[in-house]
């Protein structure tokens, strides 16, 4: 694990690595400020260190070039960086909660890195990833559920994900888990009491309301724990199979899912593509494709060439999709769907009829007689015409089985916390076993302390360095 | 062309494209504190039309949500998009000149496409590329000769282009001019005074001191479109060119160039190795190794093999590296290096005798004598043991032959500036030519206006919609 020094001053390119417009480079610590003033001259002279929080100045970075050799210098061995906009927050109203300095310069590779050079050579340190956020978190500005938001919020890429890391960030889950924490405190310190007066066989903790309180809290870890199977999925996206024989208009599908969010993301800016390759966005909630074989469709041959590697495509998704095409069903499409709608079990399944276009009233009836034994949710599309795919949208949304989310629902995303919860979910459940075995103080006590640590754990009232290394490392640099 | 409207408010997002800490998205027109002021809420319920120039204020993005489908949003409706930092600078003390407010969020691509789009709801049209600065030219901020320099600054990857452009950019080269044109337009009226006094055939404009005037004139503007082959090497790199025969070593001597300066690099921050790829900064200048092809050392066969290839490179090169292994010189070595040389006549050629390590003094001696022939720069060195590489950036810059630059010289490295330097001097030279022919007014003023017209398109006195619009074009979105 990585040593952190919590009181060193250190910097940081804080936007996207690259050339753009502009960059902001930030810096944060007690000696922010002081640095910032041996490299950074105003243009009105002001100094920074009398420059009030929350202005932004206008000056130079320059660098004293000591090397003789350097080709480009003034006469004084003085070189002109950039022309910059320097923002200054004054601790504690700054992010980390230390004084900061923001340093907007030219989006230049070679300015960013002479900034940052400059910053180092005059006593910076260079951040380590989540370092800014780890201050927050130390500095009291943020708990470790709040920090740990962050990084999910900057990661997010739907409506939902970035809704529940809002959420997370502004302290909804960490709200709740105070006030289970305060609660199992309150009891803890009374269970605590009797074990001091322990001779005396005395109970101040009413065993009766100890209970229901048990219950109360076991049924609120219950519903964060189960809440995370939707966190989980909100935020990595939801699995959805995509199986068909080849030839059914598979992949027109998907383009057309795919080409409908991509316009609608390029009106606006230039998107990296490969980061939604494959995803599509449905009302704020994302749906992962996974890459399927297509089944061909060579009589006796089926068995073996494509079904074993539809079967496993299907076992890594919540959702399949069962694409046929409707102007051309097989003779075995029966047998087919049976065999894999009987694979899928346990899943949504979506029975999509493709190219209705080109079927009469008759043949969508005599197609949907075809299928009426099988129950799963039968539509008819065109992907080609584009027909009914508002159907397909509700039908994946309808199939995601997600609860109706507002913005106050607290949903557990993050790993380290489901598990956390399910620390929790036992040792809660042992006490009110316990009480209900009538089991003595300090047994009580025991289970009672364990629940609230690991409770605790998430907010980051206890934790280990190794704990904070391991969440804070896959953090970007600069935030 | 792209139509341009200059008066309607535009957005962008400022930074390199991509997921970071944070994000800048820059808002500028009239309307940009009213725009912003619809979305965006501040903590302490400050307005931003009421929030003075270059500070910065904490609040939230918000989003009416008017889709009633929308799964995540709070009993109003009204989605909480991010926490951000609002900076405001008023006209017209900002980089544009007009109103600005620069938006710095998260920087998730989801936050940074949805405050956009939030933005162009409320009323902003999405920037062009190289709006932002084309704004700060027509408003006056600086003249066409700077804004061009802001795109330089901005792709700058080494410390002289990165210089050159920050003299353009602060006005350097657009001085010089200016000078140039005053003195110009002065005797441009009083020949003019002449043409209306034609009939009298007064002359007002001394001749002699015109003349002088000219001579003047022609000399700076040849010093400037002289400085255009500096200035374009130090921009885009000096072309290099590694000949040799196969297995000379000649991957270990640039990778030992490349790597020395990418372990520098990579010290400070996580760089884009594309974009270096075979370029070698030494001492802030670029050298740019063209892709060569080995030699094959098999006897007769090597004129056909590599030869021709490595003729072409040669062509396209300012620099020669004809690196030999002075372990195992062939028999044919002499003859191939004189055709090399031959070949390379007119560039600046270095022999370089690589492995020199496994040589004793007997060795060397015997290796320089048998090229002592051949008049040129001859190193020694040890690509893999790093012996006396300092000998080799010796070299290089001495053949770049480069002069030694000051911040304060005015350097051409644009080659429009260059086009119209060059039309400027035909012109002067005419103006010239008819004074010794003592031309007629007329005549004269039509050439001297001409001059005029070629220095005042280098900074935009002189301009067209079409001449803008394939300058900005060339800018990314945001600046």
């Amino acid at each position: 694990m990585k040593e952190y020094n919590h009181t060193a001053t250190i910097c940081a390119i804080s936007t996207p690595a690259g050339t753009g417009g502009i960059a902001v480079i930030r810096v944060a610590g007690e000696q922010a400020i002081a640095i910032c003033e041996r490299i950074f001259v105003a243009r009105n002279e002001q100094k920074l260190s009398e420059t009030k929080s929350h202005t932004v100045v206008f000056g130079q970075i320059t660098a004293y070039s000591p090397r003789s050799n350097s080709n480009i210098s003034d006469d004084n061995g003085c070189q002109l960086i950039d022309e910059v906009l320097v923002s200054v927050f004054r601790a504690p109203h700054s992010f980390t909660g230390d004084d900061t300095v923001e340093i907007s310069c030219h989006g230049s590779m070679f300015i960013q890195q002479k900034i940052l050079q400059l910053l180092v050579e005059s006593g910076c340190r260079p951040a380590n990833p989540g370092e800014f956020t780890q201050r927050a978190f130390i500095n009291g500005k943020m708990d470790l559920s709040q920090a740990e938001a962050v990084a999910d919020l900057i990661a997010s890429q739907s409506e939902s994900a970035h809704s529940m890391a809002m959420n997370q960030m502004r302290g909804g889950f960490s709200a709740e888990l105070k006030e289970l924490r305060s609660q199992l405190l309150n009891f803890t310190s009374l269970i605590e009491l009797e074990l001091d007066f322990s001779e005396e066989d005395a109970e101040f903790a009413d065993r009766e309301k100890l209970k229901s309180l048990a219950l109360n809290i076991k049924q609120k870890i219950n519903r964060l724990a189960d809440s995370f199977r939707t966190g989980n999925v909100l935020k990595t996206g939801i699995p959805v199979a995509l199986v068909g024989e080849t030839n059914v208009g598979k992949s027109t599908l998907l383009n057309l899912l795919l080409n409908e969010e991509k316009a609608i993301v390029s009106d606006i800016h230039g998107t990296t593509r490969d980061v939604i390759e494959d995803t599509v966005n449905i009302q704020g909630i994302t749906f992962r494709f996974i890459d399927t074989a297509g089944i061909r469709n060579t009589q006796d041959a089926i068995e073996n060439l494509g079904i074993e590697r539809t079967y496993r495509q299907i076992e890594k998704a919540s959702i399949v999709l069962w694409l046929i095409d409707g102007t051309n069903v097989s003779e075995h499409i029966e047998w087919l769907t049976e065999k894999i709608l009987k694979r899928a079990a346990g899943k949504k399944i979506i029975l999509i009829f493709n190219k209705i276009d080109k079927l009469s009233a008759e043949e969508l009836d005599i197609l949907n007689s075809l299928f009426a034994a099988f129950n799963c949710e039968r539509i008819q599309i065109s992907a080609k015409l584009r027909l009914n795919t508002e159907l397909l949208h509700k039908a994946l949304l309808k199939a995601a089985e997600l609860p109706q989310i507002s913005e106050k629902d607290v949903i557990v995303s993050n790993i380290r916390h489901y598990e956390a919860l399910r620390s929790a979910q036992n040792s809660i459940s042992r006490v009110i076993a316990g009480l209900n075995d009538t089991l003595s103080a300090d047994f009580l006590a025991q289970d009672i302390r364990e629940t609230i640590h690991h409770l605790g754990e998430i907010t980051g009232e206890i934790t280990t360095d190794e704990v904070l290394g391991n969440i804070f490392k896959n953090f970007c640099i600069g935030k």
